[in-house]
């Protein structure tokens, strides 16, 4: 696996591609089980993977966890090695954000729903850096995790809106044994913590369940979600939402094929997100 | 000179270039001397001369004039041919900003200086259009005109923050035998505001003169400028600055080959903006 740390050197590297194709796994690094299945599926269809991992500080608040995000490069690179991963693009913070650096990309509807309500300027920082590094690579696929379903919905309403030469895959969420959705950040968790954690996808079970029973009603749906999380004082909202996937407009009955039931809540320090997707996100 | 009115048939027409270097004028039309010293260029520079026609919405607020600004498809299509163009786009206004459009690409500091002030949304819309026509011809070399200075210093700004592989080369201004500068917007000016808004270039002809002397105190140069503007009451100031060329920050001082002085009037109802350049802005 080839290892770039600056843009100068991925360029180099990139110059010989030729006709070979470009899969693509954007990260921030400290790698799971799900980061792995997208790069799986990039080694698979495409001649080439490449992987970046890159803490993207305009993605984080100032009072978000950017400082203390968990790192391990070392234990990335033996997993992207056994994974066959060609290319490992790991940059410093300044070489993609120069002094004077200023150009950044609004989704402005979308960016604003869910998780945008309390992180106002995220989606911003994430739309920014994924042009960017779709630029600086060139890829013909780029893979995502449907546990960031907002990010997913972001990315590719900026691919067509902007008309970029990508094809964006969704894949499925990967869960811990526990059922827990796998993230860099449940590394955060205390046992106590990771127990009560667990009431998040067992809420969306909940609501799945309900769904299956042909419940349709938001109203029922997000009581049994509310009602799961409610089962532990350690457990906080921070919203539980039906919405259309195009849009992320709320949405008062399910409807089929074309709904995201999302929640995302605080367990002590540590903010969770997870999902149930009733459709297809990939273009 | 063939013409694309969707971007379907524009993708169309560009699979075939192969290897061929692509050079492209994106304009709103009711094309002048200007303009066509763009596509000149961009003929003598390129394989193929791309050009845009589109008055894109995104960069006029409801208040101004993009309800009445001037179109002529026929007289551009055949000064187009002309100049020998390979291809026109010109696409509907639904063709660019479909139903449910949303991302848009800001520059943050350069977009609220100068014509920023007044048109708080203009340069949002600007850097959108020319990001996505960018995306839609490939073009490897893209040509602005030196009139609209602050557009040239975004867009080199975007082109550099976001790695795009286009070079953006800016051209000098275009004057009409009586000093003002080439802009489709002249032909609002009845004959009496067309005496009047002479007054625009000869102040920044003054300003010019005083540099030549030695000058180099921004007062004493915005004065010089700010008195030859009050000669006629049709004149109304909007702005009078002196700065930097790669951030557009106020400059106390001339600072040799890193300075732009700019101003922008109303004489009647139609806005008008001139500049004079201390430097260079291609890239």
């Amino acid at each position: 696996m080839k290892i770039c740390r600056t843009i100068e050197s991925l360029s180099s590297a990139l110059s010989s591609v030729g006709q070979q194709s470009i899969g693509f796994v954007p990260t921030m690094g400290f790698l799971h089980a799900g980061h792995l299945s997208l790069v799986e599926k990039c080694r698979q269809e495409n001649d080439l993977a490449v992987v970046s991992i890159y803490v993207n500080p305009a993605q984080f608040a100032p009072n978000e966890d950017l400082n203390r995000y968990p790192r391990d490069p070392d234990r990335d690179i033996a997993l992207l090695e056994k994974e066959r991963t060609d290319l490992l693009f790991m940059p410093d913070a300044m070489e993609i954000y120069p002094p004077g650096y200023e150009t950044y990309i609004r989704v402005e509807g979308l960016e604003a729903a869910l998780c945008g309500k309390s992180r106002p300027r995220h989606f911003r920082g994430v739309a920014t850096v994924v042009l960017k590094l779709f630029n600086l690579v060139g890829p013909q696929r780029a893979y995502f995790g449907q546990k960031d379903a907002q990010q997913a919905i972001i990315i590719l309403r900026m691919v067509r809106d902007l008309h970029l030469p990508v094809q964006v895959r969704v894949l499925p969420i990967v869960r811990d044994s526990d059922g827990l959705a796998m993230s860099s950040r449940n590394v955060y968790l205390t046992p106590v913590e990771r127990r009560a954690a667990l009431h998040l996808p067992k809420a969306l079970g909940n609501a799945a369940a309900l769904i299956h029973d042909g419940v349709r009603d938001d109203a029922a749906i997000k009581k049994t979600m509310a009602d799961e999380l409610a089962k532990d004082p350690l457990v906080c909202i921070d919203y539980i939402a039906m919405v259309r996937l195009q849009d992320l407009a709320d949405l008062v009955a399910v409807e089929p094929g074309n709904t995201l039931i999302a929640a995302a809540v605080h367990v002590g320090k540590t903010r969770l997100i997870d999902n149930l997707l009733l459709g297809d996100l990939s273009c």
